[in-house]
Formats: structure tokens, sequence, C-alpha cells
């Protein structure tokens, strides 16, 4: 079976990292996207929480977990400036990639080349850089703990 | 013992209603002012929900909630449009106040008449118009709950 | 309205009490009723929990909760012995009655002059000792709050 | 790495199943052992759903959930009898092994073969036969769903 290569990151801006993130640089490593909206009900209350309870379940392996914020609507007041307060308030400390706005349409690059639909959006990524599994909605805590233990030890 | 009277609001808009909301002419009823921030997470998380919880609850009653948005700072991110964005995203459907700004200083009018300390925080007001309880901070659905139901029966 | 005089407990042992508490003697306070049975799952999993977690809410009131436990099927295994070790094991530390088995028929003596349908039931007697509410099934914090609170201002 | 061979379940009796599983012939798939007993508080109210949660997670795989109840304390009342009621009210359906009373001493033999501590404990068992994990006391969702999905791809 062959799997698509995870395309890079088109960022227009990184938080709580240095350096922006590479996929290619990541090679090695299981990656998990989380693509979300700032004022999205079931990320807020759901899956970003979720997501960073990954981060710290995985923290001693092969993994890196990566936000993507991914706006497709509202954009004037999810704004990069209104992110860093809610990314702060909320005491969120992954990376978090700002999806570029796109030249036409609402739909950010990364989020377009993802083919993703919506927000909360989860893509894994396995040790070679491929997708490997790509979801719209949320996911249970032992679905997701299951599919993130099965790329690590692959 | 001697409760104070609750004061009006004083609101810059309002949201879900088509008149504005006087304790004056809300007197007969207990109502609930729920302080909040869309930004603030104990308030997203637990308080908001559990204020539309107690809108439910007493659905039949003389009983009316209000939500007061006190933005104390973040003031360019947590404007009234994120606020309409938020409120919408997330179905709250009870009328909210958006306290009215200061003319100096971070704190808004209601706010500071109320002297409430931070968000979330809930004021208990009775058939009267008097203040019976206010505190900053998330409180059990019992405790609420029995609030409530006391000064309902008074 | 009139409201029904609750009747006694008839209880064939009491667990947490030194002595059997009376209906009478509780006069003045608000009393529940938790009627349970310690192999249902709705009583072991939300009921009998949320009265242990009205018992600490209102702790400081006029307020006595007593649970009952109305074996009315499995009596050869949710004996005496058996409802001993769970409340140990789940230490439950609130005064319980066990109700009296009839003399004919799985219904014991107190389940069937309150006229319960089954487990859990809750049972809220005001401070004349008159039954206000009774309910199979299960609440919510906030109702069975709002209702005891309630009780409590008459 | 050598990881010691799962010893076979000694059972008095067995629920759920018509021919008692055996170790032996389950090799080729992960298999994990839930020990418990059925007045265990940390058992019925986390574990136990838990492990049920499991299997209907890994319905489609190579996966074997086993109750294995384990009573080491309170003997005489949590019986073959009291736990065939307990499991028909709380819908346990995966299969459970009664673990074999000791004929000298409160732990029961395939407890004892396990080296267990006390319940819950969740026993891990590879595709070989072989034990992986065993932990005594409870387990995050992600946790678990994360080292059978890493069984399962080995």
């Amino acid at each position: 079976m062959n799997f698509p290569a995870a395309p890079e990151i088109t960022a227009a801006a990184w938080l709580n990292v240095d350096v922006p993130l590479s996929m290619q640089a990541l090679q090695g490593n299981v990656v998990m996207l989380h693509a979300f909206q700032m004022l999205c009900p079931a990320c807020v209350s759901q899956a970003t929480p979720q997501a960073a309870a990954v981060a710290e379940c995985f923290a001693g392996d092969d993994f890196q977990l990566i936000g993507l914020h991914t706006v497709f609507e509202h954009h004037s007041v999810m704004t990069p400036d209104a992110l860093r307060v809610y990314a702060a308030e909320f005491r969120l400390q992954f990376p978090i990639a700002i999806d570029q706005p796109a030249e036409n349409g609402p739909v950010p690059v990364t989020m377009a080349k993802l083919g993703l639909q919506g927000t909360p959006s989860t893509v894994l990524v396995d040790r070679a850089g491929n997708i490997r599994f790509s979801h719209f909605g949320t996911l249970s805590d032992m679905q997701l703990g299951a599919m993130v233990g099965q790329l690590l030890s692959m």
C-alpha cells in the first residue's frame, strides 16, 4: 500500500518554538498534526486538551505534536494576536503553526494541501513522513492512543 | 440584615435580546449575573456551560440569567465582534450584556460597580433586587442550584 | 395543598449510626431518603455518590440524609453482610437503614409504604415531616440541590 | 529481552463463554487480563468499564479481553452467585474467569501465578503468549490504548 507524503507546513508564524518545524527534519518521528480554530467549540473543549494529553503521554517517545491554527471562517476575530492570547490563557505549550492565509478564498494553504474538511482534524504521520490517518471530528482517547502506539512500534 | 441593591447594568451593547434588560424591571424575579470573558478558560469550560444549565433548570420559574462580558484584559482581541462569533459558535442563547469600557483603566463600568475581582464571577439577586451572593471562581452545580432554589422560595 | 406524612422507616438493621433514626425525631429538619441497592448500576455509579455529595453540601444545615437499602431482587446475594462490605469498601458514611424484608413477596416493608417503583429513588421530606418529592431514577445535581435548598428555606 | 510466558488461567468457572479460554489457544492474539473484584470501587467505577471499552475499541483486531475475578478478601459475599448477578446487572459481556480459590490462604490460584498485588490489575500478553505489561491500579485510556496498539502491530 502507498501512503501520501505529508506536505510541509506553510506557516505565517509559529508559537512556542524558536525555529519553525519541518516535516523533513522530523522524519524518524511519529508526528500528529492537530488542526484547530481557537473559537471552535469541539476543539476548545475536547480535541485541543486531548492533543496536549497525547503530547504528555508520548513525551519520552519519538513523537511530535504540532498544532495547526487553520482559520477558514471568522478571520477578522481569530487573528494571530487573538491566538496568542488564547494559547497563553489556555496554557497551550506545544508548537503551533499559524496556517498561511490563502491568496484567494477562506481556506488557508496547509489546510488545503492536507485536504481537511473542518476543525478539529487529526493527521497522523509515520516515521517515514507519510500520512497514515486523517480524520475530521473527535476521537476517543483510546482510539487515538492506539493509533499513535501502533505507528510508534513500526 | 441589609443587602445591597443590585446596580443597573451599564452595557455597550446587548446580545440575544431585542430590548436591554433592567434590574428595576426584573424585580420579582431571581436574577443570576454570570460575569465572564470569552477567553477565560474556567469560564469557557465550566462556568458558562453551567450558567446555561441553570437557565434551563429554572426555565419555568421567576428566574433570569444575564451574561455579563466583563473584559478587563486583552481588550484588543475580546472585542464585541469576537464575542458575537464566540456566542454564536458556542450556541449561547441567554441575554448577554457587553460591559461598558471604563473611560480610565481596564476594568469596565458594571464590573467596577459590582466590585468583582475577576472571571468567572456569579452574582445572585433576590426578588427584591438585592444582592445576596457574589463569588469569584467556580461553584458546584449542587451549591448553585441550592442557592437559586432558596432565593426562589423566598 | 396537603402532602402525605412520611412513614417511619422499618429497618432490619442500621449502619453508621448508634441509634436508629426516626422521622418523628427528625422533624424540623429536611430529610432525604436515598433508596438504593448495592448491585444497582445507576445507584453505584451515580445516585449513591450524589447522595453523599448532598450530605456534604448541606452539612451545616438542618438536613439529614438516610440511605435505605431496599432489596427487592437478588435477595440471596444482597445480604446485610454483603451490604456492610459494600458500604465499607465504597466508604459510605451516612446512616443506612436495611429495609425490613416483607413476610410475603420481594418488596421490603418501607419501600412498599413509600410506594417506590425501583432503585435509585429519592424522597424529600420537609421540616414538618411531609413528603414533598418522590422520584424513581436519577436527577441532576442542580435539580436536587435546588429542591433541597427550597425545602430548607421553608 | 526475555518476557515470561503467561500462565494458563485456573478457573473455578467461566461466565459469558461456552468453552473455557486457553492462553495456548489464544496465541497469535493480544490478550488483556482484567483482574477485578465485584466490590472493589476502582474496578467498578473505572477499570471494568474501561476494560469493556478496550474490547469494543479493538473488536475487529486479533485481540481478546478476559476478566479475572480474583477474590482475595470478603470471600463470603463475593461468591460466584453474587458475581453472576453483578455481571448481569452491570451488563458485562466479555468472558470472565472466576479465579480458583487457593487451598490455603486468601489469594486465588491464578492471581498468585501472575503475582498480582491487588485489584484492579491489568496484564497484557503479546501474540507469542508472553507477558509484556502487568500493572496494579488504574491507567488512562490513552496509555492503555497505546500499549494494546503497540502489541497489535508487533
